[in-house]
């Protein structure tokens, strides 16, 4: 599945002198608030602003640019904004004792940077209106405005009232959040956050964008005003955790704490706070059922050198995954009282690590305060830590060390993920077979209809648990619409005349799967054959790259693209106009690591969990170049090269892969080779072929893919099942 | 050519706000004298030395590396430094009144930063007796050391005699020069450098690194030691400049002028000084011979809004390039009144445009402290612009633009390289079919024979006036050695038995050429074919690239790299040991805009100029993806992968290409398209090519390149040379 996320891309601290591995560093910038800063902007994009007023405004007049605000198209009737009740509510708050604010800001974030979040932490969806997974919700006492990308423009102008503002992030011209609350406020405004729901570095970054207009930055620790007015707003996850089986997590609770203890040495920390929650699930064994789609529970969790705690709703918590917890040193402790253990670290004089591009601000300034205190308090003397030594706490700031062990698997996650694919390839037979016989009597199938038989058909699996992400069943042009969703109501029929682009997933006990297969129940034409071949050409071609240990991933990136380039074709996703902004003005994160879904993956490759979440990181398959994570044995990574037309067709073939050693005959200066093993076996329908443009290397690849899906996958099917198998794995003609 | 150019890397000004044109930018280091800064070794290495004491020695000490003194090894007898009266002389003038200092610095560069430079320029060569291009000369009260890198370290300790301790750069605890002198010299000395061989960006981060040990960096203006002590010092070249027709340049001087001008308006300058000397020649039309395979003059441009003065030793100036200048508003001046005249500039309030990089630290001391002294002067108060208006003087630091437009060829450029191509490849089919008549009737040629029997044939040529640089003609296991250099008395023999690389070019009227061919006078065994072919079929990945605009070198590197990858062989260059040391280690220019050849080319391609440096930026194809300069229309690039086995033989297959629009049947998103068009036509050895390797596409390829070489070249050759085109032009056999 291709993953769009701008919300959380977010800065590294810029010091290269704090670790030496990472001897190369880039300005980064917040994605997530200032969806796009000004700073990416072209100089003569800048010099067409006038000096003074609201920019987006001015950019209007100008007449080249569409960011009006939404209440001027498509609106019936006049400019009076419609009474927005939860807007009034909101803004009573505004000047409670103890808040004082001109200004609020709600992002799309929980307070862990998940990707799929609770359903009670939707708070921007619930005081805009606004549903789609990105978007940022800025509330001042006389407007309020809301940024989204590209993909939700549409879907946001039919769902904000005429109170709100659309702000088409990434059109020219369009200012971010920081800069428009520096156009519409009066200098000197308070401006007020939830600092859970921003990153340390997110909320920095916001913090001097507005400090030039003399604003202030206000954490309300204690309150958040949404759900304040949130009526009937929905109770917190309680289902319970379960332990991952040690038999699919390879590797116990006590060697993984091991691990990332001796890591302490190397950073002189005595304690770390692990927040992103998949890394919590892994390190602990544990899975969850607190979100859609990712097997995770929200959850804190503090290492020290020699105790654990989770800080989790304890009703979620067995007496067997207690036992599981107390066997690895593991305590609980109330998820809401992680800040006043943060406090007490600093009193302790632990050194806490803190991966300030995931973790929330609210718990690196409370750890920040808290060792000012104690520094203060004493006189800049040292205090004594736990063992009684002196000591003077400090944060220490780097990337959390759990993303890239997470990231390579050993053989039991391996495995895991082998077996589950097998199963969701079963699983996908039956359904391909039902949908072609449906289509061939003539059923009329919506694409929420289709999708939903998928699922029908994938939770008969052994150890089915969820989807992996929401499908994306897609006829026709809406093949196009990166991350289309289908709506029951509004979605298309499935047409034997048209492209079907199937992007889906499963999480399983013991794996996460995620494919993508294009199909048309007709007779495609001979253009889409040709777009479909050289996507196919890419898929193969990356699939086959052999590489040097240490390569990145976007060193692979023009492998998938080569086939279509030569004819004058690409993919790429998002609102930008040209590879030159991509590559020039978006900045990216270096050493991905704490956020596993927090880089925007708008290319070939990402990352994907073993039995945890479908986007993660750190390392990544991209025509950006910003990720210089090298791609390493036991790493997953997703192959997923399309072509997508607006308004007529998409394409997509996505397999998933694992980073294996390659036995070449050589190695050059003792360099080890890497390659790749499939992880999904499942036809490519050979319908869409044109084997004219295939090489005969390129033909014996998908000739042998077929016999291999047919070998591993035949034997759990049986009926026409089988038969749709056998069918659909049959070599290429000979011409 | 490949190029290893280490001596010439150097830091670009770290402020991304200044230019907005570059958004993502690294941090730099110099190359240029600590060969290998500390900062690139790993933390492991870091934390192996010891706090005290002088490194190399320590790490000597450790038994795991080669870094010796070359006074321990090879030598006779014992440790007593033979008396060297070079360095006594050197060493008496640090006492001298207006001197007063401990060490000196002597560094490779002229004041140009030139690849190739005049003999009167090759100090650190006279003061060391170590004749190889790259390297670095300190010299204490007591102690004398020479950097090298890896492709000298043979010819450095035969050359150096026991007084200088040899540093083997990139060697695992090698100390970098500022490293080595905080190391022996007592806190507080005086370091001095003559400021005009050091670019600003160099001289600065000296500066910074010896401040540790709170040693002063002295520039010495008026006098270089080593000059001083330097008996029978060449005298300064002052051969004539000669015009570089209009039919060949395109473009007259006056257009150029008016280009490099209206960039002013955007820099904020009233002022530039171009010191690059292929930049100087390329904007006056100008040609010169100074140096060796470089058609350039030593000269300073000073462009000024109005004027243009040219700093150049009158006595190379014809009347007929009096004239020619005088038409473009181009006055005259002496060489050496540049920095008076630099000075002038704070006077009259000009800002003046300086590439850091590039521009000598004498130039930029030199205004920046003018700039201040007007200043001060004036109490802060403006001074008068030379229109009269008030005026602040001050510098405009960034990348000088003639790199770009410079390498950017226009219509005229490419065809007299078109031209060229053919003259040298019938110069080349004449070689050929001479040497392979002598290898067959048994002839004992020297590689420096063969060499110059190859500079005779080219010399014949219409408008044949130097090679472009030396000859690489390489036998056997020379051919794996990077940059070998034959010399009489101690190069090898050809042999029939063994391979025969060639790496050649040459300066005529109308182009630069740089061509490699590897060939076998017998018969090559299995191994060498299987890596000839898959050099071949990089090559020919490569070549037959088609990309979208904007599209920087390194994208493509993988192409020509994947068919040895995929039986794990790879191509670098140098003294690392692993890809990663590449990737993580080496920083590198980024809009690498003013030092041509001031990158290193450790890879796949470099730009060529036209009629002028065979080495060039900015942009160029290699996997260090710190290059983000865009491939575009009109650029020349070397296309030359390569397979180097250590002490048994070296492939490499070279051609030229130019960028070109490809007419790509789709534009996918308004984006164009480029790809390559072939300047060199020279078969390639198919005896070499195991074409069961080969699909059909690259077969096609190796077909159709010969058809074009036959019917492009024989109309050139008569007699043999055409049989011999004819012979090597023919198709592969259908097997």
């Amino acid at each position: 599945m291709h993953s769009l996320r701008s919300p959380a891309l977010r800065p590294l601290p810029l010091s290269p002198a704090s670790n030496p591995s990472r001897p190369l560093r880039f300005r980064l910038f917040a994605l997530s608030l200032p969806l796009f800063p000004s700073s990416w902007r072209s100089p003569s994009e800048r010099l067409a602003r006038p000096a003074a007023g609201p920019r987006f405004r001015v950019v209007r007049s100008c007449g080249s640019v569409t960011a009006k605000p939404s209440s001027e198209i498509g609106r019936r009737g006049g400019g009076r904004p419609e009474p927005d009740e939860k807007l009034r509510a909101l803004r009573e708050l505004f000047t409670r004792p103890g808040i004082g604010i001109d200004a609020y800001i709600v992002p799309s974030q929980d307070a862990h940077q998940s990707e799929f979040i609770a359903e009670c932490y939707t708070r921007r969806a619930y005081i805009s209106g606004f549903t789609g997974s990105a978007g940022t919700a800025v509330v001042t006492k006389d407007k309020a405005a809301l940024w989204t990308d590209g993909r939700y423009f549409l879907q946001a102008e039919n769902q904000l009232n005429s109170s709100w503002i659309l702000m088409r992030a990434g059109n020219l011209g369009v200012p971010t959040t920081s800069e428009w609350l520096n156009d519409v406020l009066a200098p000197g405004c308070r401006i007020g956050i939830d600092p859970f729901l921003f990153s340390s570095d997110a909320a920095e970054e916001l913090k001097e964008a507005i400090a030039k207009k003399n604003h202030e930055l206000v954490l309300l620790y204690n309150i958040n005003l949404v759900d304040e007015v949130w009526k009937e707003r929905p109770k917190p996850p309680n289902k319970p955790v379960r332990i991952h089986d040690l038999k699919f997590a390879g590797l116990d609770v006590a060697s993984k704490l091991s691990f990332l203890r001796a890591e302490f040495v190397d950073a002189g920390a005595s304690a770390i706070i692990i927040s992103m929650l998949d890394e919590v699930a892994w390190l602990l064994n544990l899975r969850g059922n607190d979100v859609p789609n990712s097997p995770v529970v929200y959850a804190y969790l503090l290492v020290k050198t020699e105790t654990a705690e989770l800080f989790v709703d304890s009703s979620k918590i067995t007496p067997e995954v207690m036992d599981h917890l107390k066997n690895a040193g593991v305590e609980l402790r109330p998820y809401d009282k992680i800040l006043s253990e943060i406090e007490n670290l600093a009193k302790q004089g632990r050194n806490l690590w803190l991966d300030t591009s995931s973790v929330n601000a609210a718990i690196v300034n409370t750890y920040k305060s808290a060792c000012d205190k104690y520094l203060n308090k004493k006189n800049k003397a040292r205090v004594h830590d736990y063992n009684g030594r002196s000591a003077m706490p400090s944060g220490v700031y780097r990337a959390s060390p759990i993303s890239l062990a997470k990231a390579v698997k050993n053989d039991a996650e391996l495995q895991g993920m082998r077996n589950s694919h097998l199963r969701d390839a079963a699983a996908l037979a039956h359904f391909w077979v039902w949908l072609e016989e449906e289509i061939n009597r003539g059923a009329k199938l919506t694409e929420v209809e289709v999708a939903d038989k998928l699922l029908e058909f994938r939770s008969k699996q052994d150890g089915f648990i969820d989807t992996s992400f929401d499908t994306i069943s897609a006829s026709g042009a809406n093949g196009a619409v990166i991350h289309y969703k289908p709506e029951p109501g509004s979605c298309s029929v499935l047409d034997v005349e048209k492209l079907f682009l199937l992007d889906s997933g499963a999480q399983y006990v013991d794996g996460t799967t995620d494919i993508t297969r294009t199909v048309h129940f007709g007779e495609p034409t001979p253009r889409q054959k040709e777009c479909f071949t050289r996507v196919l050409q890419g898929h193969i071609a990356l699939d086959q790259a052999v590489f040097p240990e240490n390569t990145p991933g976007f060193v692979l990136d023009a492998f998938a693209r080569s086939s279509l380039w030569k004819i004058g074709l690409d993919y790429r996703h998002g609102t930008f106009h040209s590879l030159a902004a991509w590559l020039f003005k978006i900045p990216m994160r270096i050493h991905s690591s704490a956020a596993s879904f927090s880089f925007l993956v708008i290319g070939t490759g990402h990352g994907v969990g073993a039995a945890l979440n479908v986007h993660e990181g750190p390392q990544s398959i991209s025509f950006r170049y910003g990720n210089l994570t090298s791609l390493q044995k036991g790493m997953v990574v997703s192959n997923e090269p399309g072509y997508h037309e607006d308004h007529a067709f998409g394409i997509r073939i996505e397999n998933l892969l694992s980073v294996v050693e390659m036995n070449t005959p050589y190695h050059f200066e003792g360099v080890g080779y890497l390659g790749f093993e499939k992880l999904t076996f499942v036809p490519i329908q050979t319908k869409m072929v044109d084997s004219a443009l295939l090489s005969s290397a390129e033909i014996d690849w998908l000739n042998d893919y077929h016999a291999q899906v047919w070998e591993k996958v035949s034997p759990l099917l049986d009926g026409s099942a089988r038969q749709w198998l056998w069918d659909n794995t049959r070599p290429l003609p000979i011409e």
